[in-house]
């Protein structure tokens, strides 16, 4: 039996993704040993229940001082803080890595405090659903799905490619990109779209009391594909916000201009300015059919 | 064996709605005759190939002179012409309804055209998919979905129990409605979110070329579920804004006011109101898994 791709793998965090990440680690046999720091007990718990840590804890120390690679799975805003409490502890050599929506942020609140000796490898794996939490985990979750590293010029290349083998395992495609057009992409591809998802379903649940009733009632219209994206984590998509706000702002101002412009051909009944519209959006779909993203 | 529902219906529009409700009226022998009235000489031929209708015609008179029943099931803009060419041929006692997802148009365009001998049953299965066309039809579509119905006062009882019927022996569940009501709790369930997903897959091609190439190939981070809406038939969405403006302005200013506070609130690194939201939206999935229509 061949060497297992790392000797110890440090998950913090152990959620949706953590969780997945693991279990892929765990079927695969990619880590020698598997260690699981969440600040939250029954996370703990359940990670040594399920089988995905040799040890979970809420040291640090405990936690990242053995790691050949420390995944940071925890909602992005918390990440500058964990990155200062692990620093004084990595070993020299280790690879750090996240599995976060928005990656200039990665770059520029973890890179500076990381010591030189240890390596930074940005990534993204896009892939999730609505649930949360380690039950809410499954290791096919990254199966044929794009995952984007975001590797700052200069790092080793060995360690990028430690990284890279992790997801080809998890049954990944792997793409590398500048941080800046990753979060420039990801803002019209999954941030705008929720952002979007979480303001519908808000309006919905500030309509009168029996009218909310019926639109739950009658979701199967459109609503409720709405409500899936809506449901995702609360404080993962704060912090999502909250760290790609140039690109998020941008994108927004662009679909409120094309919107406000659709808002007045209905007012005016101009039905040629629809039809022409609904006509090309059909194209993009027949794309992402082509693409196999569908 | 028990006699038909009707004696003769008369389908018109065979696409995918109407194309699914033939394939339910043959499965279950709810007409002794199945006509089809279609404009286009691809569909009459596809409805005799697939066996859906005995006779496939682009004459008025001879489709709906026969016509017990008779279903409308083209984009809402083309009602009017339809019932006034059809008024003079219909027989005194036939039932006429649709499909559409508007329904105050209905009542306002159809409705004074008729001749007092026929009943108006206008109706609305909730069910359709991205797909169009005779042969994307098919039985199941609106099994265990809700059909509403938007009879004016007044009208027969027996005409809206047969109409009744045919959508119970489709497997769908019944509901009747006030025409008004009906246009504003769709305009918030399905209209608004169909707007808003053209709008955004609008927005995406407008970007430069290799941008929107990446947003094709990194669409499965939410974008993808907004492309499938907005790959919906053109004209009949078309004809959906131009019916029910005054609703779909409604919802529309609300959700703009709504989106507007969360951009500021991005703008502003207001967490706190992004987390209280994103926390509220989530009750809102689970009361919809809760009336199973997740």
């Amino acid at each position: 039996m061949s060497a297992p791709l790392f000797e110890t793998v440090t998950i913090i965090g152990i959620g949706h993704i953590g969780s997945s990440l693991a279990r892929v680690i765990r079927r695969d046999g990619l880590a020698g040993r598997l260690l699981v720091l969440d600040s939250q007990p029954e996370h703990r718990a359940q990670a040594l229940e399920l089988g995905l840590a040799d040890l979970a804890t809420d040291d640090m120390a405990a936690a990242v001082a053995p790691a050949d690679l420390v995944v940071l799975a925890t909602p992005v805003g918390s990440y500058a803080a964990l990155a200062a409490a692990m620093a004084p502890h990595l070993k020299a050599g280790a690879i750090v890595t996240d599995v976060g929506s928005v990656k200039m942020a990665v770059v520029r609140d973890v890179g500076p405090v990381l010591p030189e000796t240890v390596h930074l490898v940005p990534g993204h794996p896009i892939a999730g659903t609505e649930h949360s939490g380690p039950k809410a985990g499954f290791a096919e979750l990254f199966q044929g799905r794009w995952c984007i590293l975001t590797p700052p010029p200069g790092t080793d290349r060995a360690a990028i490619d430690k990284v890279r083998a992790m997801w080809q395992a998890a049954g990944s495609m792997i793409e590398e990109m500048e941080p800046a057009h990753h979060d420039r992409v990801l803002a019209i591809t999954s941030h705008l779209p929720h952002l979007i998802a979480y303001t519908i379903v808000g309006t919905a649940t500030d309509l009168e009391g029996d009218l909310q009733q019926e639109v739950i009632k009658f979701s199967a219209s459109g609503f409720r594909d709405f409500t899936r994206i809506a449901a995702s984590d609360p404080v993962m998509w704060r912090d999502i916000f909250l760290n790609n706000k140039e690109a998020v702002l941008d994108v927004l101002q662009r679909f409120t201009e094309d919107l406000t412009a659709l808002q007045r051909a209905i007012r005016w009944g101009e039905g040629d300015t629809l039809q022409a519209l609904f006509t090309r959006t059909r194209a993009i779909r027949r794309s992402i059919i082509d693409a196999r993203q569908a």
